[in-house]
């Protein structure tokens, strides 16, 4: 009995995720099926990317995950299988998989192409339901992957550079807004690890963030550190710089929007 | 172990759904329960039946779907127990069976009358938590059909006319949208079978299709087969003519609405 | 095998309601999962105290209830495990199990510490991941409640009073809308129990409503009690009363918002 994962931007009123999880069970009675979300903007392939690395490791080894963001279905991009630390994906060529090439964790890929394996009868417009649903479902029920298709090497994956903040030749570090959450809160590209330690920021010159024109100085540990209603940048549940209000909305009160600009520098 | 689906036009912020749930898994505690769509747009009938007919198919046979659009609730409109082309419908008696009726494809209808199947102490206001949930737990479970109630003649179902569109006498199509997805794609009453096959197509003169008063020539085979930014008809997931925009929204191109007329006709 | 439910203020568009299930199924793979709602509006612990009343009583007995509304996340605020009127809870120390306490229903209440228990590692802004869901993983697995933590008296846990309407000295009912359903039904904290019986009513003196300055005379039974168009006042599906129009929206008709307030007179 496996896990299948799904992350697609069928959004919710369709009865588009409700089919990939009907044709899984036809084929799969056991599968066990945990929506990560359907609400990534609409052919939004970054999203969908930050989304997948912020939750696959909180799955079980093994499970797999299905990620549907898919603008060029019924072109001839190919759909893939990734084997990456431990865990199994499923997805098409579009760079949705991109933060698991960087740094490599990738350990095995193939290209969907067996009709036994992974379906048969396909439309033109809808892959997930038609290919990748019962690919999943076999692979759940044990199905050896090379029954999928021919073997790729990594290199030739679809790979979006840039996808995370890098630092700049003077030490600051040039990110941007790529989720805002339910709560208003802005997540950013920047990983932790590129923020100093809090060690380092206990004895240092403190941290000064700029979004949306507007500037934060200083890294909480969590909401409440900072007085209702006030904003804070503190390292969030994905492992990334994220900007909050606490008790109320980033979103709102920065006027923030996705894609928006979040530099960080040392001062002084 | 049998699956359940489930259709309602309950959404996603109340409880409601969940109850169902809970009420099923009470009873039945092995049944595997699937969401097609809590967003129904509310007491809106044909759209359920739409979506009912796109989706059951896709699920094993014998799997129980229940579907509650009920704005009857309370009133004396029977609850039905429908079986149809291998599959078990729960729903109240308001038409949104329709499509299964049209080309009749049903086998047994049964009303739902006995309290030891269909529960006992129903509130005036939520049959899907205290009716129809314990009589799809009871049927999952394996309980004779011959339990729920006495026969009905399926001539007795509340039939809506005219849910799809039909040929007029000149040969063209006067349909319209019945839904608008996610990714803004208009999806119509226009069954793939009353156009002219692609093989037709091929040698024949363009099929001209009108909706919000504007015109698009032909028929694609998949979104991408227009430019981006580009509207295009095609034969969508559900087997209807579905208006879409490659990379785009229909729904804002047109600036169409549910309900909008779709007319086909053979040009030239 | 054990029941988890789900009441939170995640949203359905981020990752978050899926990570607390993949932490619970890594650790039971058996546990059936039950969303209520992650609809709650964002820390709105009195509305997450009502829809969590009106539910947990339709799921079995021993069911594992996670209510994940946590403006303190972070804070020195308790962590609690409850035993009440046969289920258990999980949920912050913040009021929103008060209606439990109100009657006293409670039989058993444990602060959560012990982190072989309820995790380790935990993040500073995401315990319903980090903590909550382990926990409830291993009461579903069979772990003994003592392993979670130290007992706590149930008069040390925060309670929000007055959220139930009460009578006032003139007889008259003040209340107020906690929640607006999908339909637009104003669901109001007035149990059914304060309201006038219908043997009553049917002899008696009718009842008179206000809810944002108009009037609405009698109770009904169900929607269909008035016209089309109309609204009505009846005990709805949670035992509360609720104000609805039959086939319309409560909501734009009264132009109502959450928290205005309703009263209830006997006229004459």
């Amino acid at each position: 009995m496996a896990i299948i994962s799904l992350i697609t931007d069928f959004g919710l009123r369709d009865e588009y995720a409700g089919l990939v999880k009907a044709v899984i069970l036809g084929i799969d009675p056991e599968a066990v099926l945990v929506d990560i979300s359907h609400a990534v903007d609409a052919q939004d392939i970054p999203q969908a990317a930050f989304m997948l690395e912020a939750s696959y490791r909180y799955f079980p080894p093994d499970t797999i995950h299905l990620v549907v963001v898919d603008p060029g279905v019924g072109t001839p991009r190919a759909l893939l299988y990734v084997e990456a630390d431990g865990h199994r994906f499923l997805a098409p060529d579009n760079g949705v998989l991109s933060l698991l090439l960087d740094p490599p964790r990738v350990t095995a890929v193939r290209r969907l192409e067996r009709p036994i394996a992974c379906g048969s009868g396909a439309s033109a417009t809808f892959h997930g339901r038609d290919i990748l649903a019962p690919c999943a479902a076999h692979l759940s029920q044990g199905m050896d992957a090379r029954e999928i298709g021919p073997e790729l090497a990594p290199s030739r994956l679809t790979f979006l550079a840039g996808l995370r903040a890098g630092r700049l030749p003077d030490g600051s570090i040039a990110g941007r807004v790529v989720h805002i959450d339910r709560f208003g809160n802005l997540i950013t590209n920047i990983a932790a690890e590129l923020l100093p330690s809090r060690a380092a920021l206990a004895g240092g010159p403190p941290v000064a963030i700029r979004v949306a024109g507007q500037g934060i100085s200083g890294l909480g540990r969590t909401y409440a550190d900072e007085r209702v209603g006030r904003p804070i940048a503190l390292v969030g549940s994905r492992g990334y710089l994220e900007i909050a209000v606490n008790g109320g909305s980033a979103q709102h009160h920065f006027g923030a929007r996705k894609g928006d600009a979040v530099d960080v520098r040392l001062a002084g």
